[in-house]
């Protein structure tokens, strides 16, 4: 066991997330483990528990890594997109994609359930930045006029539609009979923003 | 230990399935074991390896009587509905309520996962069921004109986003400040139908 002084609380931290985030990368949200993570660190459970204070914090620290790394990828995948509507195709298609290639860690976003318990803010407020690269483009397009509220329920809507067909696609729960999921999200996020590519 | 003889196979598999059922209902899908299942049949988990190939058999059986479920309650929800458009509305409503108020039974749905093995015909029936409720509203609302599988097409976007709302709203990812899940559901509906209640 490496003694406690050789890492700051901060480096302590980090490592604790990062070994937690290969877990849920292999084996999702049920390969994390207190014991296998401070083995991994090469310190005690109990070194674990001066660092957060259960194992949910641990998770939403990961999940938190997740949203980031979602949130470049829909960022690379918008760039270059001439109009706002082709960049909230972008989003969607970037969305699927991320869900289909890193499963286990876009999965572990969803199964991660705080029974009573809030998210810290620093999650909503990366949740908030994910929702807000739809909102922009949504503004684009319908103008100053609609009140941002209506904005955010849009996107809201768009999202949820996202992120469902993912989960049924990802789950073999489409029944689709070789119908492209790709081609199911164009025709939902076409008729949600109500203006052809 | 109750003697083998004592029940039908029929019997012992209806038996499990409902043991399955109350620890879904209670825990979720992490609350089944076959120890745990086997030892409210009062039997062993020998016997119960007899019944079912393996757990993912025994929980598809309590998925499909959840799917059951949630069709019967769909069903109830659209009866008396005047037109095509307020049955879709009807039904994405029932849906979300369902998963509001059934969650346990309703997540075991999408948490239960076959790695690579295909889930069998009666439980792929029974989702084209449920699918089957919401393309036949559509085809009236559509005509005759629109051939089956663009209909088929446009129910599994409805459905994803039906489901994605729920999944987002139940889990509180939906960051919605306030804004009523049944109420973005509204818009989305409204959106993907394309007619106005």
């Amino acid at each position: 066991m490496a003694r406690r002084s050789e890492h700051t609380k901060e480096e302590l931290r980090e490592m604790a997330v990062t070994a937690a985030e290969g877990m849920v990368v292999a084996q999702g949200i049920s390969g994390i483990s207190a014991r296998k993570v401070a083995a991994e660190m090469g310190y005690t459970a109990g070194t674990l528990y001066l660092l957060f204070r259960n194992l949910d914090e641990l998770i939403t620290e990961v999940n938190i890594r997740t949203l980031h790394q979602l949130e470049s990828q829909i960022k690379a995948a918008v760039e270059g997109e001439g109009s706002p509507v082709a960049a909230i195709h972008a989003i969607a298609q970037s969305y699927l994609r991320y869900a289909h290639i890193h499963t286990n860690r876009w999965l572990a976003l969803f199964e991660h359930r705080l029974g009573g318990e809030t998210f810290p803010a620093h999650y909503h407020k990366q949740v908030a930045r994910l929702f807000a690269l739809v909102e922009t483009p949504l503004r684009e397009i319908r103008g100053s006029a609609l009140p941002q509220p209506e904005i955010a329920k849009e996107a809201r809507a768009l999202w949820a539609g996202v992120h469902g067909l993912a989960a049924l696609a990802e789950g073999d729960k489409l029944n689709a009979d070789g119908t492209e999921p790709a081609s199911i999200l164009e025709l939902l996020v076409d008729r949600i923003v109500g203006v052809e590519k």
